[in-house]
């Protein structure tokens, strides 16, 4: 049997945003079965994007062993993961979205131990960044190493920003979007390889909807000066009603750009750029996801265990197609 | 001792435009050092871009076999590499940049019988286009499974197409230029996932210097309807003098645009863009050869013999730091 003739076996574990993204993304992909979803919440209140698809809590995971053959964590990268990674890196192949950049050596090495004691495969910080834009960061500084490498987000929602203009008293609600500075891409895309300060690269753009009888000037004083969120950014608050809110700011749509300027001699410069649009951060990621549960599953059949990265993983792995085919079709 | 500390030592055979690009590009990468370049000219002919670098004729590779880790293949795909990969394989590990899209099979097996007859490691087709953009290519169908996927090239030279004018009666010299049709680039970006004839996406740009006496109407017309190289194009010829030509057009300028536009679901779509701008196309090409002889020389003291492609190689072997560094600083 040879790997793309072979159905895949998936469990979502977490039904939030991310997980409903996986569901669509695992019906996109014709070798991919959805098994299941696994959460903690009970399974009444959760209606499935598919009417087809099985609830279960997550206790029963374990009598399901037999029948899965990868997970995707779709939990939170602050509670959830660097508890669940390890724990079920230990009896299942895994992908998981782990995002916390500075913790990423520790969660590493707990999921990497666990993953080995019992012999699975697990992929941790999957998705776009960390993930697609760090092979991207990878790439530039090893095709081109006299350069500089940019990253630009957006324009595009920020969850952590939202989150931090929620907790300011006096606000009832609120989105934040970060937003790259066209001028800045523009520059850096010409090869003048410019020096660009934070306040240079994006700016921030907020809409609030303010709790009764709240004042807008202490508001925006608090949200602009708000340490490392805002006060190095030229950030802009609008003031709107909450049906406003709901019409007009519940899509998540986000990306950016990674470039790597470089020369090669005195007089050549080599630009390379990577851009991302989404309409939908959460189910653009759950497609990364998908994508490295494939990968994983050939790895773990290879007899290859323990925690992998994107860095690890040869590309092929994340196609259906066969390496003959890949060589006909893509070089 | 670990991958990053040991350095690679490197011989180019060829030395033409893309050798010359390679001396560089080892030069650049601090783990990697040149023995010497090896060419079936003699050797007296030949200035290397450094003064320092040794050349041989090609016949000292087999005295020099002891001293060189990694070879650079840098001929032509027509009549170099068909003979010259699958004949150095089987005794040195090499990386080349066979770029004959139609005859990849068929050089892969030669190349793969010849590596794992003698035990060492090849990556052929290595470059940006195969390479950078095929990898491109795969991951965004492998990404996105419901979505179309669309390659811009230029604003480049193009060699073949330059070729093609020489060839013409009464043309003495010339150039072409592909150009990436903005408005269609515009519209991809968009996401509307437009359909487009070959037309649509590029036109074709020649600068030409006449023979004596020669008919430009006449050449223009035999340019313009040349069958698959410019008929189904809108090309533009200008006629210009030897030393314009010589001024102008000395440059290799190229790059291009790979795209992956799809859908996650009925209203959201994403849209993954791929870009390069290279002031010179050998030295880029060069740059990716040097990193990717990184990853054979390690995959080969791994023990992994036989050929490879870019989608064989898990691409954290491409960078000078290790795992641990990488996950640390990119991730």
């Amino acid at each position: 049997m040879t790997d793309a003739q072979q159905t895949i076996r998936i469990g979502i574990v977490g039904y939030g945003n991310l997980g409903r993204g996986a569901e669509r993304a695992i019906a996109a992909n014709a070798d991919m079965k959805l098994v299941g979803i696994y959460t903690r919440r009970p399974s009444a209140d959760l209606v499935p994007s598919s009417g087809s698809t099985p609830v279960f809590a997550l206790d029963a995971l374990e009598q399901h062993r037999g029948d899965l053959d990868v997970l995707l964590l779709c939990g939170g990268s602050r509670d959830d993961l660097p508890v669940q990674s390890p724990r079920l890196a230990e009896h299942f192949c895994i992908v998981d979205s782990f995002d916390t950049h500075a913790r990423v050596p520790e969660h590493y090495a707990a999921v990497d131990q666990a993953a080995r004691r019992g012999g699975y495969t697990a992929l941790i910080a999957a998705g776009w960044d960390p993930g697609l834009f760090s092979l991207q960061r990878m790439f530039g500084e090893a095709l081109l190493p006299n350069g500089t490498s940019y990253t630009f987000w957006g324009p595009g929602l920020s969850q952590g920003h939202s989150d931090a203009i929620r907790r300011v008293p006096g606000v009832a609600a609120g989105v934040q979007y970060t937003m790259p500075a066209d001028e800045a891409i523009k520059r850096v895309r010409s090869g003048v390889d410019p020096e660009l300060t934070t306040r240079d690269k994006h700016r921030r753009v907020c809409y609030v909807v303010l709790d009764d009888g709240a004042d807008p000037e202490a508001v925006r004083e608090a949200i602009t000066t708000m340490p490392h969120y805002f006060d190095e950014y030229d950030t802009t608050v609008n003031f709107i009603d909450a049906e406003e809110l709901a019409r007009e700011h519940q899509a998540m749509p986000h990306g950016g750009f990674v470039f790597r300027s470089g020369q090669t001699s005195a007089t050549h410069r080599q630009v390379i750029e990577y851009r991302l649009q989404l309409d939908s951060n959460p189910e653009f990621t759950a497609s990364v996801l998908a994508a490295y549960a494939r990968a994983v599953f050939r790895l773990h059949r290879r007899g290859e265990h323990g925690a992998r990265t994107v860095f690890d993983v040869a590309p092929g792995l994340l196609s259906p197609l066969e390496p003959d085919e890949l060589r006909k079709r893509y070089l």
